[in-house]
């Protein structure tokens, strides 16, 4: 374990500007990790960080201290409170960050199973709780079309608790790309308010690729002409849609149901 | 309608006041909606505002002009675009502000319907989703227990889209005053991740008191030995948890889904 103490060390340096900026670690193919949370779920699922960084206060308590003693010495680094405090985007921050790489993934050469489409979905808090229930539901391929929010985004990577790394996420996936992979037997499936069929109604029992839209605008004309199923949710109280987050965890654990069945 | 041209006006001191702090909106019971959706969706379930105000600009947007044809012109000020700045919490603004008074709630004397207990929920985002999903779902009563973050804040507002204006919110409520009033045969129901029933197997068909805990900590102590259902969202992923707003609504749709059955 290294001690950093200046501002101009280059580690420091090069961490500062990603933190400060989402583009580069989208450009540089690094994410980091804030938190002792994601930490932990990194380590069980991923391996080692490239590099953890961390206050010496929080090596004061045991839970910091045990996942510290998870990293190879040799990647962890000290640093006094007022350097940490430039890095971290939590307001109550816990006094550690791992910097680890992104996934270098390539599209899969036929998908013959459940997917999610995320076809611009703009609020990261949104993008973190679809990547959860899509982990806690066991689908494994999330494939994010141009006009989604970067999915390795310190926010979504918050939100996410831990399911970025149980996945895997494509980015910026062109349609026509994606649509070529999907086998015939997995179904475009869009969430529809208008004269679709009850979502409890629908055979949901094989593979689907499920596709959530934009808050605002909600699917793409694209999608909408390529569904092969649309599904409503039945709203009794009369509001005129739900959050997109919300609706997809219906979608997918009404699809669970129905397979468990 | 009037114009206000100076930021001594004693009208838009108060909002400036009321826009800087939610503190502030809760103490005097006013909330400020922001943006066409909120503003529309208002007049529809509430009546007129106490005040409108509009940037000039946004006058020349059909759908902006129609929302205010429907408010008392006196009722309705211009503001200049650098005025109105310094009120709007959104970024990229439409120009439009509601100042509404907030409804004031007398707890029922029984509850003998499904509804909602917020037990510390804190993420705006998620209390806003929740309380969509719920006015989706036709559910008319939501408990804030205290703890939980404030229900008409703009976050939470925007998030809402509008089921605020649905439902009846009951702010700051004790526990003991909600569970003197909740009819024994509304079961109060927890989510909980071990040895609960699956949901899918679980009664939902009556009415039940839906208990949605805090994001970090879950639901606490006293709702947990007081709940009379514990049920759990299978997760043939693994991921130990879902964010609680997706819970919520695979809960509430579930419940939905029985009763439609």
């Amino acid at each position: 374990m290294k001690s950093i103490t200046s501002r101009d060390n280059p580690l420091y340096k090069r961490l500062k500007a990603l933190a400060g900026s989402t583009a580069q670690q989208r450009r540089s193919g690094h994410a980091l990790l804030e938190g002792l949370h994601l930490a932990d779920a990194y380590l069980q699922a991923a391996g080692q960080p490239e590099t953890c960084v961390v206050t010496e206060g929080v090596l004061r308590h045991d839970e910091a201290r045990e996942i510290v003693g998870r990293i190879d010495p040799a990647r962890v680094y000290t640093l006094p409170d007022a350097l940490f405090g430039q890095l971290s985007g939590v307001v109550h921050g816990v006094g550690m960050v791992l910097l680890v790489e992104k996934p270098t993934l390539v599209l899969p050469e036929r998908m013959d199973q459940t997917c999610m489409i995320l076809d611009g979905v703009q609020d990261a808090g949104n993008v973190g709780s679809i990547l959860r229930s899509a982990a806690a539901a066991g689908i494994q391929h999330v494939f994010c079309v141009p006009g989604t929010v970067y999915a390795w985004s310190s926010k979504v990577l918050r939100a996410g608790m831990g399911a970025h790394f149980l996945l895997s996420i494509y980015e910026d996936v062109e349609t026509a790309d994606l649509t070529s992979r999907l086998n015939p037997n997995v179904l475009v499936t869009i969430t529809d308010s208008h004269g679709a069929k009850a979502i409890y109604d629908a055979d949901l029992s094989g593979p689907l690729a499920w596709v959530m839209g934009n808050e605002g605008a909600g699917v793409s004309r694209f999608w909408r002409d390529n569904a092969a199923l649309r599904v409503t949710i039945p709203q009794p109280g009369g509001m005129e849609s739900l959050n997109v987050a919300a609706a997809a965890a219906v979608c997918i654990f009404e699809q669970c149901r129905q397979q468990r069945a």
